[in-house]
């Protein structure tokens, strides 16, 4: 927990309580059947079989198969396509395909440097010295070592428009652990898509109104999230469709004996909290969609 | 005040302190040459004389005449255009152009009813709902008592992608009287071009640390802007050329004695602010650009 800042937010969004946020934010009253949510919305009439046996990394057209989450500032660059948010100084989204031979290669991290991105207009763009002294790490959206096969694939997630302020022990434990399932479920999976995101989630303060709140770093205010989602879309390897698992994690520390499972919410919780949508793109490109939102 | 939710607040940000606000935002240290801002960008290279004198209201060509201020999720309506935010459930901005004629009509109020905009998926859609109980006003962007000129104009005012809530005070006053103040710059320019939208700035709390903060409403948690900008693009009849006014106003009641031009800013804090860019785009567009920000 960070002191002021968070004190109150775990009441309703603490850490390993998933479902909490999936409640928070999920609709109450009138509105059942569109609560019902993904059940509701699948299998809708397909267009194209998630048969593609492609290894090659990169390339925006085939990181972009499941489509776009949203349309505004986007970025294609050699590891991921992304969306930026003017306002708040990071991405909206970052979408990346993982898969055996983009994890493999000679590519170092100790030649990477966080550096401004200069497509973005120097008003609402991160620096690094909103960063220091800051207290929060930069925390990459793609994450490098997914990007093993190209060393500027993997200096491209250097950018500041691809990270965000993190708190440093999730980066280095919990979010760690969670990039590293990424990886590992490419061994299982022809293709892992991986769209990460900031989150900026309301809570309930003493007076019993909901609030988003959080902390600007920095002379050009980027934006501290209160939380991080990632949408992992699974391509099975037989033409099968794909699996869905959708994550929010708060922006704060987390016991890792916490299993990663806890985190898992629905998906119309993200589309929801972030302005985004997922479903109906991916639904054009499957026949089958499975989404796995608990154990 | 709002009590609860403005303390602290007026101490940076209060009503009829443009200048705090301007400072809280604008950058400090190593770009002074930057801060600069208006003056050093002006004049640049200019294209097109700002020199059309057309009467007709409406249109969305007309209306864009000094550019975009960002490109996401476009909506043409009969009296306006706009940019909306689905993660906020308002419109980051919107743009209207008065003259005599677009003010001038038998349309009447009392025919419209504000109504959702089924343009937005319902997930990220505002609705009356939201507001209600809420202690805040369906603040109008585009002001419907500038439309008089189409019954359907003036109805598409009601869209609540077209709304904000807003302060009841400040809505029935200081902002009302803002928006009568565009209608009387009719009589001096040839067009004046409209721009509003939200703001959300931080301040800084009792650690020295800067937050944004801000309510949500309803199950769709619509956000309730602590401030509102207006940038008046004001056509000068005989081609000299542009005036500029940008405005920003607490979302909070404002007494109505304060004078109007306390809250002129400079257009970059608003630019900043926003994550949305005005100067380039209006220096296509004409030879001569005067920034009206004081007395």
């Amino acid at each position: 927990m960070k002191g002021l800042c968070r004190t109150g937010a775990t009441l309703l969004v603490g850490a390993g309580i998933g479902a909490s946020v999936s409640s928070l934010l999920s609709v109450k009253g009138g509105e059942e059947d569109e609560r019902a949510g993904l059940l509701s919305r699948v299998p809708v009439v397909p267009t194209v079989r998630a048969s593609e046996a492609t290894v090659n990394a990169g390339g925006s057209a085939v990181v972009m198969k499941y489509g776009f989450p949203s349309l505004a500032n986007i970025k294609t660059r050699e590891s991921y396509v992304s969306s930026y948010d003017p306002r708040t100084r990071t991405a909206s989204w970052v979408i990346e395909r993982l898969n055996p031979a983009s994890l493999r290669g000679p590519s170092d991290r100790k030649y990477c440097d966080f550096k401004e991105d200069e497509s973005v207009h120097m008003f609402h763009r991160a620096t690094n010295a909103d960063y220091r002294g800051s207290g929060f790490d930069r925390g990459h959206l793609a994450a490098a070592a997914n990007h093993k096969w190209s060393q500027k694939a993997m200096e491209d997630t250097f950018y500041l428009s691809n990270v965000a302020p993190q708190d440093p022990h999730l980066n280095q434990k919990t979010w760690n652990n969670l990039e590293k399932l990424c990886r590992s479920l490419t061994k299982r999976y022809l293709n892992v898509y991986v769209c990460t995101g900031p989150l900026y989630l309301p809570r309930q303060e003493a007076d019993g109104k909901l609030y988003v709140r959080y902390q600007v770093l920095g002379r050009n205010h980027v934006a501290v999230p209160t939380h991080f989602f990632k949408v992992l879309i699974l391509e099975q390897a037989d033409g099968r469709g794909v699996e869905l698992r959708s994550y929010v994690l708060p922006n704060e520390p987390i016991d890792e004996k916490v299993p990663l499972e806890r985190f898992l919410v629905p998906i119309e919780t993200i589309e929801r909290a972030s302005g985004l949508l997922f479903v109906p793109n991916i639904m054009k490109r499957t026949t089958s969609l499975q989404a796995i939102t608990d154990r």
